[in-house]
Parts: C-alpha cells; sequence; structure tokens
C-alpha cells in the first residue's frame, strides 16, 4: 500500500515534466524502505492503523531520496551506480539531479503541513515538521554528510566515526521512529526510550554496512565489495577489525533491545523484528 | 535590527565550523533584502509591530540565499561573482555548496516551526509552512529554474517567459507579502488582493531587471551588463524591444497598484513605495 502511495505521491504536482521524472526515478528505485519500515513497526506496536502513517512515510522516504541523490553527485561520492541503476545525475544530468533533491525536500514539508486526520493535531504536524528539519538539517543529516566529505582520506576515531554515523544516517532513522510516537501520541518517557533505541539500531544499521563491505557479495550489497577500502573509508572493521567489529554490532543490537524493553505500554515485537533484520541483512 | 537577527541565526546550531561558515558567508553577503522589505511592509500596513515578523524573514532570506547557491553552480548558471563577491562554491568548493544550501533550506522550516509569539497560533504556523512550500517546491521556484534552464538558447514567447518568472522569482515574492499577511490575521478577500498585487509586483521586479541588463552600468547592477544577451537568454526587452519592455513595465506596476487600492482596512503606503521603487531601481 506504501509504494503505492508513494508512486502517486507526485501525480498531483503541475511541475516541469523533466523535474518530475527525475524525482520520481529516484523515488521509484527501490530499496529497503527501511524508514517507513520503522515507522510503521512503531505505529503498529501502538495499535495504530498504520494508515495513520502513509504520508508521513512518504515525506520521509522524499527526504531519504534527496539525500541520496545530492550524495551521489560529481562532487560529492561521484557515484555512477545506485542499487545498480544509474544514479540520478547520469540519467538526468547534474542540473536536474540538484533541482530533483531541492524539490523532494521542500515537497516533504509540504506533506507534513497538509496532513489531514482527524487524529492528527496541529501541534503533531508541528513537533513532526521540527523532529524533522533537525533530524535532516544542519546538526542531522547535512552537518554528518560535511563531516564524512572532510573525514575522507584521513584515520579517524570511533568517536569520529560515531559522530558521522549518529548525524549522516542515524538522525533520519530516529525521526523514522520518533515520527511514529509523535503520531501515536506517546508519552514523553516512551519517546525517550524509542529514541534509546533508534541510537543504538542506527550505529547498528552502520557496523552492518561496514561488514557487508568486506564480508557480501556484490550481488547482495549491488556495488563494488570492498569500495570503502578503495575510498579510503574510515570504517569500523578498519579500526576495530573484523571481529571486533561484530561484537560492537552485537554490543549496539543488546543495547538496542534492552531500550526498547523499557518503553511500557507498546507491543515492542514489530520493533524487535526489524532490529534483527538490521543485525543480520545481507543488503 | 533584521540584519542583526540574521547574522546571528546561526550562532546557536552546533554544526561542523566549516558548513557553518558556508552557510554564512552567502547569508551575509548583502543584497537588497527586498523579501524581508516586504514582509516588514505588510506588517506595518496592518499596523503590526514588524518584529512579530523578524524570525519568518529570517527563515525566508535563508531560502533565498540557498535559492542562490544552488543557481549559481557550475551545473547551473556557473556564475562566479555575485554581488561583487566571488560565489559560494568558488570559496568553498561545489560539495560544501551545494550542502550549504540544503542546510539552509532545510533550517528555514525549522525557525517556522520553532516561532514563539503568543500572537502566533500553531494554525498560523503551519499556513506559513505550507505557503512556503509551495512557493519554493516543485510547482514554484524549483520549477522555475528548471524551465528557465530548460529555454536556454530558445526563443520563447511572452507567455513562456512569465511561466518563468512567476515561477522562478514570482512566488517567493508573493509568500513574503503573503506571511506577512498570514501573521496579521488578514482575512481571504484581503490575501487574495495582496495575491494579485504580488503577482504583478513580481512580474514588473523581472522586467526592471532585464531593462537594466540593457541600460544599466555595471558598477549599479554588480554584473557585467548585456550578460543576458550574451547567454542567450530570452527577455522582456529582446521580446517587445527597450521601449516595448518599458511600457509592459508601466502596466504591471499600474495593475499592482489598483489590486493593492482593494485591499480593505490596510495602510497600503509602505507597499507602494517599494513598488515605486522597483518600478525606478537602478540595482
Amino acid at each position: 500500500m506504501f509504494e503505492e502511495v508513494l508512486y502517486k505521491s507526485l501525480e498531483k504536482l503541475s511541475s516541469p515534466h523533466s523535474l518530475l521524472e527525475a524525482m520520481n526515478y529516484s523515488l521509484q528505485a527501490g530499496g529497503k524502505r527501511l524508514r517507513p519500515l520503522l515507522l510503521f513497526a512503531t505505529l503498529y506496536g501502538f495499535k495504530k492503523n498504520p494508515v495513520l502513517g502513509l504520508q508521513v512515510a512518504t515525506s520521509l522516504e522524499m527526504v531519504h531520496t534527496y539525500s541520496l541523490i545530492h550524495d551521489d553527485l560529481p562532487s560529492m561520492d561521484d557515484d555512477d551506480l545506485r542499487r545498480g541503476k544509474p544514479t540520478n545525475h547520469k540519467v538526468f544530468g547534474e542540473a536536474h539531479a540538484v533541482l530533483a533533491g531541492d524539490a523532494l525536500l521542500t515537497y516533504s514539508f509540504q506533506l507534513l503541513a497538509d496532513l489531514n486526520h482527524e487524529e492528527i493535531t496541529n501541534e503533531m504536524k508541528i513537533k513532526l515538521i521540527k523532529l524533522l528539519s533537525v533530524s535532516a538539517g544542519p546538526e542531522g543529516m547535512v552537518g554528518g554528510q560535511i563531516a564524512d566529505l572532510e573525514g575522507e582520506n584521513q584515520s579517524l576515531s570511533i568517536n569520529e566515526l560515531e559522530y558521522i554515523h549518529t548525524r549522516k544516517t542515524g538522525r533520519l532513522l530516529e525521526y523514522s521512529i520518533l515520527a511514529g510516537a509523535i503520531l501515536a501520541n506517546a508519552t514523553d518517557q516512551q519517546i525517550n526510550h524509542l529514541r534509546g533505541f533508534a541510537h543504538h539500531l542506527g550505529l547498528a544499521f552502520q557496523i552492518r554496512d561496514d561488514i557487508l563491505d568486506v564480508e557480501g557479495t556484490e550481488e547482495e550489497i549491488g556495488k563494488p565489495v570492498g569500495s570503502d577500502e578503495n575510498n579510503h573509508k574510515s570504517t569500523y572493521p578498519a579500526l576495530l577489525t573484523l571481529d571486533g567489529a561484530k561484537r560492537k554490532l552485537a554490543e549496539h543490537i543488546n543495547l538496542a533491545k534492552q531500550s526498547l524493553s523499557l518503553v511500557e505500554n507498546m507491543d515492542q515485537s514489530y520493533l524487535e523484528d526489524i532490529c534483527n533484520l538490521i543485525a543480520e541483512r545481507n543488503n
């Protein structure tokens, strides 16, 4: 149902055709849809109908997609392939890729301001907009991307690596879960424990990513194995050895589950399942 | 007072230093501050204390600044100078310029969600966020920028030229005025007449820009005279002759003033003054 809503999310827009095409190309390029999944799992956990989160999940996936389009640009990671398909700028050119990203980011806020459901109050909308902008902005995702770029070709400490990852990928994963909690009208205490869960889940996600880059197959991960090493990126296996990275992964998975177990009045099994998937994922 | 608020607007952010530097560089590069001026003039017109609009004006100037940074990129207009200073990517590199723009755009929404003033209701905040995203997004400014890029080296009709300008610059100018009206709790009727005013004001602004590119001096306009012709851009003087463009300018100024005169219960003199400034501006 979510894929269908996402695919139709730009239908109503009257914009130049080439812009919509570039936006849709990357929105529809597949991917794990991990962030929407986390949002829906949180809603299920609070016994809410996940339909409540469809538009928020669409907005969220747009922000994630914009960040991928900009990260892939020649001036950034200069990637030709994403999920086995040519990157946005390879198909539409750099100018269209920059603008498709800009448009997705801007439109994601419109979707939040436009939320129209009897259970969603104005206060909730403002909380969502505030949290999304903090998570994706200069103190969040964009700050992490800058730190990542500046850390290239340098040997970073574990603390520096965590600074990058908690911002570059962590904050938006955290938003995915907390957005569900906001829609479910969760208490501050529930939100705090979910924040702890999200923090460790995000780091686990990244460590697993680094491990896959060493151990995975090109078919599984959709990009050449060993690309981190070739790009001189600091990684957990490089800093801790492969075994050390695996121990660190298990540690964060455990801490995530501990935080999750503290969330009262919630069926935590949905989020726990995703946690296990992340620990074991091969792509 | 606004310049001071704008200069301090990033002070509280804990982000990588280089990102804040790149954001501040363009925010503090001067400019006419036309958009904040329109917002404050609207508030004055409704007998509101303009302090009410300081944070909204800051957010607005951030969106305008992000659009300039991205427009100047090598893949877009490839400009080396902006207001007589090196463009953002010339100083900080392309990656930082893309990300500084992304961060300014994202943070502008945070400033709106964060508005904290007894006269500003949650409903007003959502109206502002909705209107900003529509004005700056795929149907607004970004759509206009795409149409502008695709219209290069083509001879456009007046209608095509108006399509570009109403979106690329018009929508954000319109937002500047309507944001003031929203903060002043204006009626739908007042807003509709202000929308008409903004439409013609935006086109007049652009026509004057085109005329200055022919008639102005490099010192006045801060860039080489005749750059539109050299870049094969469609302009009003090229389509209508210089005299025709001047007549069109006068026409839109008159229509703007007519719409403005219909706004009841407002002191229109502040906006009218700006209208006259735009008609006669030399930079």
